[in-house]
């Protein structure tokens, strides 16, 4: 960590804040330059940041070396995590996820009934889904809007996909659902607006089931670690993470897609990331170009909402592929996972 | 709610959507233009809300026309919301907060001792502040910073409020708290990061406790009342709202304070609005002068964290002021509040 | 366009607003409905967009209905739009843009001097680029910074183009240079600072030369648009776009790579668009992954920076790619561009 | 400035790297501390900003400490600058912004007509503003809006300007104009979208006319100063920042202000800040209360668009108050500013 001084800081300031850093238990490294003094802290940094040094009169700026996450890094982990989605469920076929197995999560917003999903359910498999997905607690902004069917659409969901064998994952919101969610689900999904519900966070991270850890509207990439950090600290270390766009100027699509996310975590993270361009764009027709630039990317998935009958889902129908189109879709996704080196 | 065709819908496309329109219980209107056909509905627009008028083929584009909230709206509620924390408390002054009364609060980030907080609530209460604020759970970014002392914290809080007859503010994070938080405080402060954990949102609204509700760090204002009305239409009507900056590309404060948000929430809603400058800057050079702005734009209050040892703060000591410091802000206050007709 | 009345409107105030807008030429038509008045009016709209009339009392919102621009719409102009760089230059292989070819545009960020560019050249070219990038005006935040070689950049520039064959770009900043540079370039580059010198736009709007408009820091797709229509307005047609990143929150890119621009512009305009990861990321670990799925999202080219020697590059070094990286991307782009049915 | 070494940084690239900032001139000082090596460099910084260290391999970060304006800066300068608008000019009332004087700018977005400008300069003259504004050059998004009067506006502006004795401001877009302009006006503006035209900076900076730069729409503070820097280091002290909003996600108003830039800039740098709360809120209905925290939040003038008929304005007529309200608003500032120690 690197202290540097306000130009008109002042001899006692600077005593100061040498003991300041030995009481805590560092080594303080002056040196004085021609229009700043700085101090370099020698140890481990991880304790110093929760450290006010900023607020010690005298200093101007305090730059930190080291990223803030440790079990989520590269440096700590050098090898990619890959998930496994649906490990010893009878007649469920487990997905893999990251070290060049593509996930492909397909779905519809909400559970509506167990017709439509199983309807949905033979189309996205037969197009090439091995992980299906379908909310039954759903996050809306209004409280007048359709809010999910709870634990019967977790039964339905289950239901649905031991019946095609393929592990589901579903939204949980509210730490005291866990354990009803994971009675249920193959897989949490923690949504956008949950990634910094630290008590959400601390409550899957205490279960062994794998995590889709969505990153937040306004979250860093550095954020989006800090909250599988939180995960991976409380022991489990099945965490799969989701670009899903983020708020922006831009007026015409939901969000807008972070592509360059997908390498930048790679670079500093272990972690699985897919992308779903769903949320990201809220716009069937740039759906298709996204998730083939995702798998270019070099994304460990793609996560898309495929309804039957867009114009009368109970969410987010506006924003939902036709089966038909996914089944287009995967096509190119296939091709291009070869180019890529990757297998479904 | 106006619905645009594209130009290129067909005439079959157009009587489907006239008839699900119809079906939905609705009146469409027809009109056609030079260069785009469009339809009116007319009827209760609210019940059009969750409908995914926009999947139908044929559709360009669904232009909704009324406010998705009600009760959080001044149409439905024109005269100012007056929120009193700390009724009825015995020995605890009451704070009006809306229609021309200010409230003040002030305290330290987090409760960290009895005698810390002791110290500062004397001095804060000296300088006019009206009520006390402290964190007992803390939401951090990172799991290996400080928590919060949990129940312990909530009881140094209120007792030390009590003693200075000072009503009491803390944030609750957890659906699962929202007992034990109510069992301490006057008040409950919803964070940046749980303004769409609805949640939490639903169960602080099945009190009726006085809610303090950031906004979150990417939300519009229209989403901040949309999260207001989920807490009114669970019953509580005592919602403040909090401006405390939104995240952008500017790099030298913490966030960036919307001022606007003040005025444009006054025009749409009925509810009173406060500012948090030291959230919003995160620099104590910069806190004093937006307070004095929010006082002048038309807030109904000033929220702003003060240590009496920011370098030893065990949270954000970096952005609190100094007792003696806020002391001379609050002075200020005073003059520019009289300028504005309002009273402390 | 749609005008929404206040619901606080006086009979007195619809009157005006009919009045008005029949004086304006066009036909208003009133709804009444539960909660809202609503006039439609019907017209050419084009004409209407610069009248102010959400200032007229009584009116709450105008919902515009067509989109603003004209010439740069696929409503206008349904076939992809095809641009020639390089076209009836002696001894130059002319590079098409769009309508299935792809255009690959590298070389350093500046031009500093005749040998390393030339070095660069043979490099690029070798690889497979098509048209050779470098600046000889740059636009710098610092006024301290490298400014560029001027003219004898220019010089520099063609020459090395002519000996390699390939067409060249370089920048134009200021409208009284466009002349200068339309004597040695073979394309106009306008950058993202530049993107609303609407003078600028205007006068190279009135050469033919091909340009490459740039998106603004802070544009939206509309706004690029419009931009282009600037340019079309004056009577050139060869306008190919470039999204390079917007501004955003994310601290750890130099901008935000926005690729749902790609195919958000190819919905609603003939234009050629191109992406450029090399100032969208700002980092050479992420530019060919960008570079990859910029081709994926359906892109007509992709513009990279390359400099044979990073660091010691006059400008932007940090962000340039080695030739031998290049060399490996452009491998890759060319079993991408297969999959998605372009050449090269 | 520091550099920091990737964790896998060999012996080669570490002695490399000292070397090379040798050659520059540079005295580097290594570090090895845990978990990172780091090389301080002690030397004249500025010149340092050029350089391309992080593409250096083995580099993982570049940190620098001084801030890379300097005739900007309050370090170089402590005292508050003075700009005088229309000094020695026969028959008009100079008005100071700066160092305790209040700015009052105001007028019509366009000059349109002597008999309207003459109107408005009267209201608004009577009202208490020191300076009157109105564009003959206007930067439009669409071609084909009113582009505005050219040298006819600049000659009705300054002859309204003269016979009510205000000095004026007018916008210059295009460095080709900046002669004409000067004949005319007493203040140059450049707008938001010019903040980064770097050759109207340079243009302007060669007079040594008053210049009101606005800040760009995606601008950081810091990007606002460094466009002053080049304004200074051509020699024209006269600089007046203005702050007139940012573009983000809240899409209920135009921009979004950014109040806390006043007291930002004003610690850094001795120019004057004053504030735009029309273009920033583009709403009468919140131009006031915004206008009222600017003076609060010390900024030394406001800058507001008055039209007596905003309904008929031919360019941003809605964003317009009346000049009843304007006076209305104008008394209110007097008593903010008799509370912040300032006068008009």
């Amino acid at each position: 960590m690197i202290i540097v001084l306000r130009p008109d800081s002042t001899p006692e300031q600077i005593e100061h804040i040498l003991e300041h850093i030995q009481q805590l238990g560092f080594r303080p490294h002056l040196s004085r330059g021609e229009k700043r003094t700085i101090i370099g802290v020698i140890g481990d940094e991880d304790k110093l940041q929760g450290e006010p040094l900023s607020a010690i009169p005298g200093v101007e700026q305090v730059l930190p070396i080291l990223k803030p996450f440790k079990l989520a890094s590269r440096e700590m982990h050098p090898a990619d995590t890959v998930v496994v989605v649906g490990a010893s469920v009878p007649g469920v076929r487990p997905a893999r996820v990251g070290g060049g197995a593509l996930a492909l999560i397909a779905g519809p917003c909400a559970v509506e009934s167990a017709e439509i999903l199983d309807t949905i359910a033979d189309q996205v498999k037969a197009a090439g889904a091995n992980i299906l997905r379908g909310g039954a607690f759903k996050p809306r902004t209004s409280p007048y809007s359709f809010q999910g069917l709870g634990e019967e659409g977790l039964r339905i969901l289950r239901d649905v996909g031991r019946k095609h064998g393929l592990p589901v994952v579903t939204e949980v919101m509210d730490p005291r659902q866990v354990g009803l969610v994971a009675r249920y689900a193959d897989m949490f999904q923690v949504g956008a607006r949950n990634m910094q519900n630290f008590d959400l966070l601390k409550e899957v991270g205490q279960t062994r089931l794998p995590v889709l850890l969505k990153r937040g509207m306004s979250a860093t990439v550095k954020d989006l670690l800090m909250s599988a950090e939180y995960i991976l600290s409380e022991g489990n270390p099945n965490v799969v993470l989701c670009e899903r766009g983020v708020r922006s100027f831009e007026d015409s699509t939901r969000n807008m897609l972070d592509m360059s996310a997908v390498p930048n975590v790679k670079g500093q993270s272990h972690l699985p990331i897919i992308v779903d361009p769903s949320h990201a764009t809220g716009r069937p027709d740039l759906i298709p170009s996204m998730a083939r630039a995702s798998v270019a990317a070099g994304a460990d998935g793609v996560h898309v909402e495929v309804h039957s009958c867009p114009e009368k889902a109970l969410s987010d129908g506006p924003q939902a592929l036709l089966p038909k189109q996914y089944a287009e879709l995967t096509q190119d996704l296939r091709k291009l996972a070869e180019v890529m080196g990757k297998t479904i």
